[in-house]
Order: structure tokens, then C-alpha cells, then sequence
């Protein structure tokens, strides 16, 4: 048999069966979502003034991410022609040359990198931004549905989120299993290249849907809730349209593109590890390669089993397994597709791989996404100490609230490195007799598993937005209602807009552990890849460890671990700079008579420009720094070094990312216990008590650090590993240095300056530059219904 | 010839009679220091009153030290022995039967060692205990002179602090030498023990005294400057006093020993990476240890030359070399000393050494010392365009003061690093021919140079609490004077203040850097040691490299980069909780009838045992953390793994390190910046402003950042790698796992996690159980006069 000329690869007839039917679980997956989008697109979009509202925001993100795109491209450009060039710095693989001859071998793998960088910047870019406008068709059509009850608003908001869920799980196995159709044991290039385009498209928006949401917030919150004390969404607040728009840029593009990426890197670093251990195992076993593919699709029928289930489990006819809501149901069938994961993951390891060890992997990695719920709900949730601690620390003001909370961030952010290193012991353990590249693929199995049911994992992310905009949608277009029909529905939305709170929290926690699992992978394959290229370019001395005793590789680690501060601090300034120019504005139109009184609507529009020009500003210097660096690190250290550059970012971007998100989703729920208490003010409790003040200052401190700086951590982990792998082939080969190598090193560095200086320039120039210099070619916005 | 019997150690006679010329210079340094002492003790202690705030001063912070010895000693008590034991696991090493015979080689070993960590310890306290002691004879005798005169009271502070610095050279220079004169090559035995006592004790006056000084200035501020409007230092605030000892237990007693530790550990990991290279250097030359004592011996004299020339600076005839005034005075000096000390650098290196690039690494270091004053200034000065970003920040409130100064910090860390890692750099052209064992001793010597004017860092740092203190004693003592020359003085005073500030804010970045530089050298001890020992206990692979590209090692540099947060956490913690107790403890006095109008006498005393009880209770929990970790993390991983732990405890420590410290001297400096405004509230400007309140709070957020969680790092960074120094052999020789290697790792774990969850609990629990358990027991406080 020769499915889809795959016995050319060597697979027998088990594997291509295989191999076909991952590829059909990926277009399932695909169809599945497009079938739930028709459901979600059947339902009514309410009144003409909710339409009014929700056509502001689908306005404001469509030409937000039509202008981030158009801002990216050219640097996409670039890198695409410097991709397809980098092939030609070594010669052909000995895989490549046995799969496509001698005479083509260049060109094909130098195509095939090309195209697959371009298909995973487009799958990274789809899965953003139609993620981001399903959940857009979906926020008026639940609050419409709000209006007739809980579960239809709930189940809508759902399966929009699920839509996502099934377009990164379709987008990821389809890329990652067609390219080792196509190139087979060749398909390192091509795989670095997909997961490259991934990682960067993600960078992008992460990095600029995060600044913008946490601008417009903080910069809404600090003039409305602080200090004019009218409610979150009120319609006179100038900001409010800005919020709503960043909530679909931040968190639902830029989670759902990141969230892909995570995904596609651990197949692509997974394959790249199995195809090296194939190489080694004395029996050439294709098992390491088909194993993870094939946990891929069981994890994609898991999850579409698991959304199934949500609905059974409030209806469940033995007690004590019945749901007592919303919420729990979630969970139940997240826990569905678990068990169902894990159970074929057995029966697959132990009858086709004949390794139930790979079987534990696997379960560890659901084990691990599993575990971080506890986690890092013991220091976000409400109901637990440390919450507790920080809403005491309120008692004695916003600085107590501040030092409490980063505390309670850098404490939460050792636990998780204790849970990641618990898992890597279990790895270390099971194939330590086999030697170092096995338990490197271990390491990358663990992160298959982990990211296994991606689907629930966005769906549950994605219902986040999706309610809080609903819920924005209901304030402000029924801000004149007061009917009993309306107070229950606001009511439903407010219950709805909790458990997105819950879920959304949650789902962070999984993407920042799974992020770093994933970079840990890529790690592991530069270690592996690297000797690789070096033996195919005749190195003498190939590297086979990095060793941080070495001076050069100690100076390596050093200046990784301080790239993620960078990063962040690049990114904080960014949103604190911006809201300031938000609450500039919004002040400006508060006292433009009549508009507290709510006679004048406010100009929307300047808040949402303002954030985007603040947003747009970052994404090229930020995406500079994180592609230069390594290389410029590579070329002046040596590829050793570039190892230890590689170990610095991870170890100090998990650290800060999860320090910053715990502490952010720490102060937030501290404030929402405040704000639940009995308001009054001379016992100091409740809202517009001088404690809600200080917790509404830890909220809005930690509102950029979770929402912006800590998640861009995730992919600017992984480009930089991509980066390092991909360039490692040059900088071995120019590993003396020359007058050549070092003007390159010179440019190199000199765009990593320029681009800290871009980044530190105010936001408000590039705006008013904006406006001035391109006012007549501003998209006309019309308020096109679909 | 063969003087002390050196001949023994193989020193020809120029290199016996440079041995005793830095012994001598030692004993100078401490003769010079008790010359100082006489002059400052003449002086007048002025006012009955005054003296009557200077004994409530001088009580607390002499009650809460013996305090702080009484809970420690236990736990040194098991140390000692556990040390003397320690050095029966493995055979003696090959030089100590060559000096003392293969019968007494061991006892002797292990007796020296146990004197030597006795002798480290003692030393780090007395530095500690008397320069504190001497800071405060000084403070009230400069408040009494600031009534006849600024120069007067400035050359009191600056003595009393030159003569801490003279005692750390003194000390530290001693011991070392010491050391070597007895033990020869056998030296690195005693060297560690001596290293570890040293650290150990700076760790416990830096955690205790750094969360004693925070908790009481936050709690007083809190209260004083947010809620009551009243200045700092008002004696109706009844937390001014146990503010005011804060400044000498933390800045002075704490820091001294912070300083004498890196001091001595630089000599201590100098001497040993020297006795390694005379191994391996084919000359067996003794150049390799003598070249750092004589470069330390000359960094003394060059200290002690700089503070002759301060008072010459400002009367100096030639006009561009004349210093305007004290502050400019104090730089003159230092570089005075730094030229100095570099010149006779190069006469040794070339005439004695045969080698100018020890000479260039001496440099390197006095430059790198004089290198983190702009960098530092340039992230914390009222000048440049951090702080001034942050001031424009407030404007929109506490929350984005925060989230711009977190930004600073953030990205001064990553410069502090890029200087770090140019000095490196340097070190590794240098030497790059030699081999990897030189270059680890390049970076030694680095650390070396960059501590060669401590003296002079000492007492420009110890001044900044004298003066601070000085301040405060004439605010309380003459709250009720409004006379001219009252006037005058506290005029002067603030001035005087001033100064302090920036030196404080200068010499902390030194400290921190030299901090880091002194820990890479220990790691760099760390790699040679190891591979000594193994040798010793014929382990078949003796371990060459520490590589990160292997899963345990990876696993060792996760959970050594999640200590220094683990760490920072619990002491904010401590501190944001302690500081929340003052603050209900002052409210409350303020709410006696008469308080506020100053007629009733606050009970300062009650705010110092809330302190003190904070502090305590923080000491072993942190120390056992530090101390059983790396033994922990050895012997579950092994001995590579542990160096992984080490690189990564040096990377976050670097980077949490000087982000605390800068973000919190930045707030400090802005809310300055604010006070310094023309005061109209109207216009938001000045001292009582919105913006003021918004810069007040990022001041005490900073506060525990930059003087308790940052400084505390410095010593747990090096406590960790003596311990895993010390305890490599026993890791070395249990590397197999068995049931009573599982057992005792089960005890250092539970040992740990008993540690984080003491720490965890509430303070004023303890105070009011010490209170309740001790009541009687208490040292009754004679107010004594010398």
C-alpha cells in the first residue's frame, strides 16, 4: 500500500492509515467548526441601539488588525526572503538529498521552508482573526439572547469559543501532518519555517492586541471608576468603545493566535526531536514521528467529544456527578476529554509503539494542563489566602496592596516552576536509561500531552471576551432601561461575565506553562539540531553539550535572562504611556458640557485611535529585538553561547510571565471581593470605600502585567528559539570572526538600539503624526452589517 | 629567609615581606579606624533633649541586635559542628598531608575550618554591630555640630562612616591573609568555611535589619505623611523612633556586613581559583595568590589616601580641580583612589607578576565600581528622564506611578547586566589562549579590583544613615525652636541629608554589582572544586563541564532561578504585614485624646518590639532556606545539576536585585522631585497634591523593594554557593541513592518546607506570644550614657 505516496517515508500500512486519518481529524475539526458557526450565526442580534454598539466595536477591531497587518508586512517580506535564502548556507541534508535527489534538494527545501512560514503566519493570523470576528458575531447575539435566559446566552458564547478551539486544533495538525507528508524524514526545514511564521504572527498579536486592550482599560478605569465613580461601560465614558474593541484584539486574537502557536511549535519540535531519535534507535522506528501525530488527533476528538458533554452534565441523571453549573459543566467535560486521551494514548503506546512509557508522557502532559488549574487558582481565587491576604493589605492603603500582591505574583511563580520541574523528573526518570536525546523527546512529549485539548482550552479562553463584551453591550444599550425583562438579564450577564472571569484565568495559566514546555522543546531541538549542521559542515569540535561553566556561554545566559526584562519593561511603558494619554482624553471630554449629564455622546473614535497608535508603535521594535538578538548574540558568542542565551529567556520569561499574570489575576479578584461586600463607608468596606480604591489601583497596576507584558512573553520565548535554530547553520558557518562578520554584527546591534529607542518614544507624536500625515487615506469605516 | 614561617609555603623573600606588608596594612586599616574613633568620640553629644531621642535610639537598636545574636546562635552553634564533621567525608586533600603530615592533616583541617567560619562570622558581626554603634555615636554629635557649622557635622558623618570602612578593609584583609599564612595551600578549606561565616551572618543583619527598617518607615509614613499630613521624623508619630533605629540596623549594620561579606568572599574565591592555577600552571607559580593580596593591601591604602584628601578638595588651589562642594568633594577622593590603586596595580603586575593583564583586570574592576555610578544614576537621579517619566506619571495616579517605575526597574536591570557581561567580556579576551581555568580567574580578579575602595564605599554609604538619623534627632529635639540658629541648623541638616541620599543610592549599586561578581567567582570556585574533590574520592567521571543541554542540569537552573523569588516574596510578605501592624499601631496612638496636639508622649516602644518581632521571625526561616536547598537540590540531582542551581540563583538574583533596588530608588527620587514643586494644589503641583499622594505611594512600595527583598539577595546569592561549595564532597560521595540519602533528603525538605511556612505566618501573633511568654525575662533598658 501506498497512501498518499507515504510508504516513500518508509511508514507501513498501520502508519499511513494513520497518517490519513489525522489528516481527516484536522479537516473534521475544521468542518466541525464551521458547523457550529452556522448555529452561533442563525441567532438575532437584538435591537437596532445594541447593533449600533456592536457595529463600534466590529469597526474599531477589523481596522485595528487591517492596519497591524498592514504595518507587518513588509518586515514579513523580508524575512520571508531571508528564509528561503538561509537554506543555501549549508548544503542539503542527507535526508533532504535521499528524498529529492542530489540536483533538487536545495531548492525544494528552500521552497518548502517558504511556503510553510508563510502557511503558519496565515494559519496564526486565521486563526486570530476569525476567532476574534466569530467571537465579535457572538457577544450581541448572547446578549440578545440574555434577554430569553441563561443557557441559550451561555451556550452561544460557548460555541463561539469553540469555533477557535476547533480552527487552532484543524490549522495545527493540518500544517504539521502535510509537511511530513510531503517531506518526510526532510521535514526539519520545513517544520522550522511553519512554526517560525506561527510564533512571529503571534508575537504580533500578542504584543499589539496586549497594549491596546490594557491601554484603553486602565486608561477607562482610572477616569470612570476612580474618579468619576460611574460604573465599567457606562456610555459616557470615552474610552468605552476602546475597551471593548482591546477585550477582541487582546483576548481573543492574541490568545487564540498564541495559543496556535504554542500548539504548532510543540508538533514541530516534537517531530524535529522524533526525526533525530530515529536516526539514532537502532531500529529506525517510525514510531517516534507517527506516536505524537497520532496523540494529536486523539486530543482533537477528545476535545469535539468533550464540547459535546457540556450540555449533559446540568441534566445528568446520577447525582453525584450532575453539574451545579455553568461553570462545573465546563470542567466535567474538560475532564471527559481527559480520560478519553488518556485511555487511547495507552492502547496506542502499548499495541502500535510498544512503549507505554510514551503513554505516561502523554498522561503527564494532560496531567500538567490539568494541574495548573489548582494551581493558579489557589492564588487568584477569591476563596483562597493569598486573595485574602491582599484584600487585608487594602486596609492600609494602595502601597500594602501593591507589595502584597507582588508577592503573592513571585511566590505563585515558584510553584509553577516546581510543577514544571516535577513533571521533567518524571520524563528524567522513565528514559533516563536510554540516554539524553530520549529524554529530551520526553520533555517534548510531555508538552504534546499538555496541549492535547487545545480545543476546550480556547473555547474556555475565548468565552471570556465574548461574555464581557456581551455584557458591555447590555450596559450600554439598555442604560435607560429599567424593566424587570432587562434587570434579569443584566443579571444573567453579569453571572456569565463571572465564569468567563474563572475560565479565562485558568486558561492563561495553561498558556504560559505550556508556552514554556514548548520553548523548553525548541531548546532540546537546538541541542540536537545544532550538531546536526554541524556535522553536515565538517565542523571538527561538534557541540554536544552547553555548558554554562564556559565564560562565553555563562555571558550567553546572562544576556537571555535579561531579554525577557526588557521585554517587558519595553511593553509596560508602552500601556502605562498610553492610558495616561487615555485619561488625558477622557478627562478632556468629561468636561465638555453636557457630557456627564449624558446629553453629548463622546467622540469614540480618538480613544480607539489612540490605543491603536500606542499598539502599532511596539510591534516592530519589539519583533526586531526578539529576531536580531540572537543572532547578533550567535555571531558575536559562538552557537555554544546562543544555548545559553536560549536557557537565559526561558528561565527568566517563565519566572516574570508567571509572576506578572498571578499578580495581575490576584488584584483583580481582590477588588471583586471588595467590591461584593456591603458598601459602606464608614466601616471602610464595598465599593467607593477607600479600600476599593486601593484595590482598583492593584487591579489597574495589574492589568497590563497580565494582559500585556506576561502574555507577550509566550511567543517572544518561542521566536527567539525559533530564530536560534534557524539561524544556527549561519552562525556555525561564520564562526570566525572576519571584517564581514563583524559589520554584520555591527548593523545587527545597531537595529536592536534603534529599535529600544523607537520603543521608547511617546505614543502621542506617532498618533498626531498619524493623523496628520495620512488623514486622507484613512479607511472610510462604514458600518457595513454582514 | 623565612619570615612567619612563609618560606614553608614556597613565597621567595620578596613575596614573604609583601605578605607581612598587607598584614601590617590590615592591622593599619584597623589602628586607622580607632584613631578615627577618638577624634568623633571628642565631640559633644549637644542637648539634654537631643541625647534623650538619641538614647531611645540607641537602646532600640542595641536591644534589637543582641536580640537578633540570641535567636542566631543556636543555629550557628549546629552549623560549626555540622562544618567540622563535614571535612571527615572526604580523604584530605593532597596539600594538607603535604603541610601537615598525613596524621594531623584532617584534625588540623577541620579544626582550622571550624575557626575560620567562627572567625568569618565574627568578623561580619563586629563590622556590623560596631559600625553601627559608631553611626550612632555620630548621628546626635553631628545634629549638635550642624549648630555651629556644615563642615563640622559633614566630617563627623563621614569619618564616623570611614571608620566602618576601614574596620570591613581591616577584617577582610586580615582573614585572608591569615588564612593563607597558615594554611598555605591548603588553604580553601579554611577560606570556605571563613567565606560562609561571613555571609551567613551578613545574611541574617541584612534580612533582619532590612525588614525591620521597612516595616517601621512604611508604617510611619503610612500614617504621618498619607493620613495625617504631619513631616517625617514628627515626634507625635509613634513609629518615629522605630524608624530612625531602622536607618542603623538596616542601612548601617546591614549593609557593613552586606559589604564586609563581598569583600572577603572576592579574596576568599580569588585564593582559591589562584591555588587552581598554580596547579595547573606549569611554573607553580604562588603569583596567582599573592598578586590579590597585594592588589587588596594597596586598595586599602588608596582608601585610606582618598578620605586624607577629601577636606583638601574644596580648599584646592587650582581652579578647575576644585570641588564645589562636600558631595563633589567625596567623588575627588575616590578617584584619587582609583588612580592610585590602578598605577601601583601595573608596577606590580609588570615587575612582580610578569603579566599586564592582571593589572588590566585590577582596572577593569575599579572601573566597573565607578561605571555603575552613572548607570545607576542615570535610572534613580532627579535629573534624568526615568524618574522625570515617572513624575509625569502621576499625574493619572498611583497606578501608573507604579507601572512606570516597575518599567525602570525593570529596564535597568537589563543595563546593569550589559556592563556586567562587557567586563566578562574583557576578562575572556584577555585570557581566552589559556584556557577556561584562567579566564575563571580573570573573572575573579575583576571582583578583586572592582572591591579594592570598599573603605571608601563603606563610608559614603554609612554616611547616608547618620545623617538621615542626625536629621531626624534635630526635627524631634527642636520641634519647639524656632530660633535663627535653629533655623541654620536644620537647613544644614537637610542638606546633609541630601548628600546621604545619593551616595546611599550610588554605593548600593556598587554593592549589588560587586555582589554579583563575587557570586560568579564562587560558581567559578564552584567548577574547579568540584572536579579537586572527585579526583580525591577517585570518581571514575570527573565532572569537566556544568551543561544545561542536560535535563537535570535544566531542572537545577529552573529551581535555582525560582529561589531568589521565593525569597524576595517571603520578605515583602514580612514586611507589607509588619508594616500593616505598625499602621494600625500608630492609628491607634494617634486616637489617644491629646496625641495629636502632641500633649501626650506616644509609646515609641511598642512600634520597635512590632518591628523587631517582624525581623526576628523572618531569621532562620530564611537562612534554613538558603542553607538546605543547594545540599537538597545536590544530592537529588547531583552535583552538575547543583552548578545548573547556582548559574540560575545568580541570573534571577542579578536581575530581581537591581530591579528592586533601582524601580525603588527611582519612586524615592520622584516623589522628590514632587516635594521640591512650588506647592498649589490647584494646580496638582507640590507637597499635599494628588500627584505628591500618587509619588508617596510608589515611594513606599519601593521602600521594602530597594531596602529589604533587593539588598537581601546580595548575601543569600553567596550563602547558597559556599553551602554547595561546602557540601560537594558529601554530594560528591552520596551520589547513588539510598535509603538513607532518601531519608536525609526527605529531612532537608521538610526542613524547607517548614521554613516557607513559617515565614508565612502572621507577625503580630509572635510579637504578642514573646510578649506573653518573655514578659519577664525581658532586658530591662538602663538608659545608660558612655
Amino acid at each position: 500500500m501506498n497512501i498518499l505516496g507515504l510508504a516513500r517515508h518508509g511508514l507501513n500500512t498501520f502508519e499511513q492509515v494513520a497518517i490519513l486519518c489525522v489528516l481527516f481529524t484536522a479537516f473534521f475539526s475544521l468542518w466541525y467548526a464551521w458547523m457550529l458557526r452556522k448555529t452561533v450565526l442563525k441567532k438575532d442580534k437584538g435591537t437596532e441601539k445594541m447593533q449600533e454598539v456592536w457595529n463600534a466595536i466590529r469597526i474599531g477591531a477589523d481596522s485595528y488588525l487591517t492596519r497591524q497587518l498592514r504595518k507587518i508586512l513588509p518586515l514579513i517580506g523580508v524575512l520571508t526572503v531571508a528564509l528561503f535564502l538561509s537554506v543555501y548556507v549549508v548544503p542539503a541534508s542527507r535526508e533532504a538529498v535521499a528524498e529529492f535527489g542530489e540536483k533538487n534538494a536545495l531548492i525544494i527545501v528552500a521552497i518548502g521552508r517558504t511556503i510553510a512560514f508563510i502557511m503558519g503566519a496565515s494559519f496564526s493570523l486565521l486563526v486570530g482573526q476569525l476567532g476574534m470576528r466569530m467571537a465579535i458575531q457572538a457577544n450581541v447575539r448572547a446578549a440578545s439572547a440574555a434577554r430569553r435566559g441563561f443557557n441559550e446566552a451561555l451556550s452561544i458564547a460557548y460555541y463561539a469559543g469553540t469555533i477557535t478551539g476547533m480552527l487552532t486544533d484543524g490549522l495545527g495538525l493540518f500544517g504539521g501532518t502535510i509537511i511530513f507528508i510531503v517531506f518526510g524524514t526532510a521535514a526539519p526545514d520545513a517544520l522550522l519555517g511553519f512554526g517560525f511564521g506561527g510564533t512571529l504572527l503571534a508575537l504580533f498579536m500578542r504584543v499589539g492586541g496586549g497594549i491596546f486592550t490594557k491601554a484603553a482599560d486602565v486608561g477607562a478605569d482610572l477616569v470612570g471608576k476612580v474618579e468619576k465613580n460611574i460604573p465599567e461601560d457606562d456610555p459616557r465614558n470615552a474610552a468605552v468603545i476602546a475597551d471593548l474593541v482591546g477585550d477582541n484584539v487582546g483576548d481573543c486574537a492574541g490568545m487564540a493566535a498564541d495559543i496556535f502557536e504554542s500548539y504548532e511549535v510543540t508538533i514541530v519540535s516534537g517531530l524535529i526531536l522524533g526525526l533525530a531519535l530515529m536516526a539514532i534507535d537502532p531500529t529506525h522506528s517510525l514510531k517516534w514521528i507517527v506516536y505524537p501525530l497520532i496523540i494529536r488527533a486523539i486530543g482533537v476528538i477528545s476535545s469535539i467529544l468533550g464540547t459535546f458533554t457540556v450540555p449533559i452534565w446540568e441534566r445528568f441523571p446520577v447525582k453525584f456527578l450532575k453539574a451545579k453549573n455553568a461553570e462545573e459543566a465546563m470542567f466535567r467535560s474538560y475532564e471527559v476529554s481527559s480520560v478519553n486521551t488518556i485511555f487511547w494514548s495507552f492502547l496506542v503506546a502499548i499495541n502500535y509503539a510498544h512503549d507505554w512509557r510514551l503513554a505516561m508522557l502523554t498522561s503527564i502532559g494532560v496531567g500538567l494542563a490539568v494541574a495548573f488549574n489548582p494551581l493558579t487558582s489557589y492564588f487568584t481565587s477569591t476563596r483562597k489566602a493569598p486573595v485574602k491576604e491582599i484584600v487585608k493589605a487594602t486596609k492600609t492603603g494602595p502601597a500594602t496592596t501593591i507589595l502584597s500582591g507582588l508577592s503573592v505574583g513571585m511566590e505563585s511563580s515558584v510553584w509553577a516552576v516546581v510543577v514544571i520541574v516535577i513533571s521533567f523528573i518524571i520524563a528524567l526518570v522513565l528514559y533516563q536509561g536510554s540516554g539524553a536525546t530520549y529524554v529530551l523527546y520526553a520533555v517534548a512529549m510531555v508538552g504534546i500531552g499538555m496541549l492535547s485539548h487545545t480545543g476546550n482550552n480556547v473555547a474556555m479562553d475565548s468565552y471570556g471576551p465574548i461574555s464581557d463584551n456581551a455584557n458591555g453591550i447590555g450596559e450600554m444599550a439598555w442604560h435607560d432601561m429599567d424593566d424587570e425583562e432587562t434587570r434579569k438579564a443584566r443579571q444573567i450577564m453579569a453571572d456569565l461575565d463571572a465564569v468567563g472571569n474563572t475560565t479565562k484565568a485558568i486558561t492563561k495559566g495553561v498558556a504560559i506553562a505550556s508556552a514554556v514546555i514548548a520553548a523548553v522543546s525548541l531548546f532540546a531541538s537546538f541541542i540536537t539540531d545544532v550538531g546536526r549542521v554541524q556535522m553536515q559542515l565538517g565542523v571538527k569540535e561538534v557541540m554536544t553539550a552547553i555548558r554554562v561553566s564556559d565564560t562565553k556561554v555563562f555571558i550567553g545566559l546572562l544576556l537571555g535572562g535579561a531579554l525577557p526584562w526588557l521585554f517587558s519593561s519595553l511593553s509596560l511603558k508602552a500601556v502605562a504611556r498610553a492610558a495616561g494619554l487615555i485619561v488625558e482624553e477622557v478627562r478632556r471630554q468629561f468636561k465638555i458640557p453636557g457630557m456627564m449629564e449624558g446629553k453629548v455622546k463622546p467622540d469614540y473614535a480618538r480613544a480607539v485611535g489612540i490605543s491603536t497608535a500606542a499598539a502599532q508603535k511596539e510591534l516592530i521594535p519589539l519583533a526586531v529585538i526578539s529576531v536580531l538578538m540572537p543572532i547578533a548574540v550567535g555571531l558575536i558568542l559562538q552557537v555554544e553561547a546562543l544555548g545559553g542565551f536560549l536557557a537565559g529567556i526561558i528561565l527568566s520569561g517563565q519566572l516574570l510571565a508567571v509572576y506578572m499574570a498571578n499578580a495581575g489575576g490576584a488584584w483583580d479578584n481582590a477588588k471583586k471581593l471588595i467590591e461584593d461586600e456591603l458598601c459602606d463607608l464608614s466601616a471602610n468596606t464595598g465599593k467607593g470605600s477607600e479600600r476599593h480604591k486601593a484595590g482598583v489601583v492593584g487591579d489597574t497596576v495589574g492589568d497590563p502585567l497580565k494582559d500585556t507584558a506576561g502574555p507577550s512573553l509566550n511567543p517572544m520565548i518561542k521566536v527567539t528559539n525559533l530564530v536560534s535554530l534557524i539561524a544556527a547553520p549561519v552562525i556555525v558557518k561564520y564562526s570566525r570572526m572576519s571584517l564581514g562578520v563583524i559589520a554584520v554584527v555591527v548593523v545587527l546591534l545597531a537595529g536592536v538600539v534603534w529599535a529600544i529607542a523607537r520603543s521608547k518614544r511617546e505614543a502621542l507624536s506617532l498618533f498626531e503624526e498619524d493623523k496628520a500625515g495620512k488623514s486622507k487615506a484613512q479607511p472610510v469605516h462604514k458600518a457595513t452589517h454582514r
